[in-house]
């Protein structure tokens, strides 16, 4: 394309600034949308007007939404009086994928990372905060991840909330099932002797 | 987002039709849009939309261009006595960032693969033709890649191309250059010897 297309330009380096996107990707997707039919790029145009215009976060849980309430706090069957908390809202659809956990969560968008510049302000803490201190929640599950921003967050939460009361518990370090042992990295393998169980 | 936010499974459904975006991916990027300002979100839209609508094929050497006649095509200096052939525009690009060819190009817009139903008539075969019957032509350089369809494409164009009394050439295999020996492939290696020069 040398100097000649510069909408093409422009559109690769928009796609440039996702995340995860590297200058090549995003190289080959604006040439992607050159190759579709006029139908299939208005149709993806759409698309992103529509999602950047409906989806908000829920008013509760502060998960991506189109409605005021997500599905999971508007269902009544789940235990509402357990939270728990993850960063992203990939987070959340990885722990209900097990199909196993019935309470509801809290989505903060984020960790607290000082060197990033971001803070609790930054991050759904305040809502977090709201409804604990609104009662009724006897359990917080720090399902953060398991880097060093997402311990400080779950550190930093866990004193915020434990005065309210409120038990705090953090998902369990240990090998993941079905690996290799001798594959596991030190720090995992320690934690995992540390938190072994009695069978 | 659970089942919560159709809009952004549409979107991210569509990124994940896109080359080299995987399904986890295309997720983080819908959950991007959502996170833009308004303003971004119409932006992205917006290049979408002139880059499927501005951007065409150069009706020469057929790389991506706003014009009838890309920069290079219309480029007096050049030499255009010499094409040199590629698959893709951002082969050309790779090839224009060497600073060193000074002829023109013709983009085929993908490579002869039977197993996928491309045949020379699925790629830009008859314009590169055309071109060579309309005289002028001193050599034609097979730059497509080098795996099997990249061969094959090359060896059935130089067929097409030589009745015409056109020198046809194709880049030099070898070591990359600032690379270790000790992990070059054994074809690589033999045909860097094949194709050894006197020093």
């Amino acid at each position: 394309m040398a100097q000649g297309a510069t909408a093409l330009k422009k559109l690769a380096d928009r796609f440039a600034r996702m995340p995860g996107i590297g200058r090549k990707t995003a190289q080959r997707m604006a040439y992607y949308i050159t190759s579709l039919p006029k139908e299939e790029s208005a149709a993806l145009a759409q698309a992103i007007l529509d999602a950047s215009r409906k989806v908000r976060r829920c008013s509760v849980c502060c998960d991506l939404t189109e409605e005021e309430l997500c599905p999971i706090c508007a269902d009544e069957r789940r235990d509402h009086g357990v939270i728990c908390v993850v960063e992203q809202p990939q987070d959340l659809l990885a722990i209900e994928r097990t199909r196993d956990y019935r309470g509801v969560y809290h989505v903060l968008h984020g960790a607290i990372s000082p060197l990033d510049g971001i803070g609790p302000d930054q991050i759904t803490v305040k809502p977090l905060m709201a409804r604990i201190a609104a009662g009724g929640v006897t359990e917080v599950i720090m399902a953060t991840d398991s880097d060093t921003e997402g311990e400080t967050t779950a550190l930093y939460l866990s004193r915020l909330i434990k005065p309210f009361g409120v038990k705090v518990t953090r998902l369990a370090y240990g090998i993941p099932v079905g690996s290799d042992l001798q594959y596991a990295d030190e720090i995992t393998l320690s934690r995992a002797m540390e938190g072994r169980r009695e069978l």
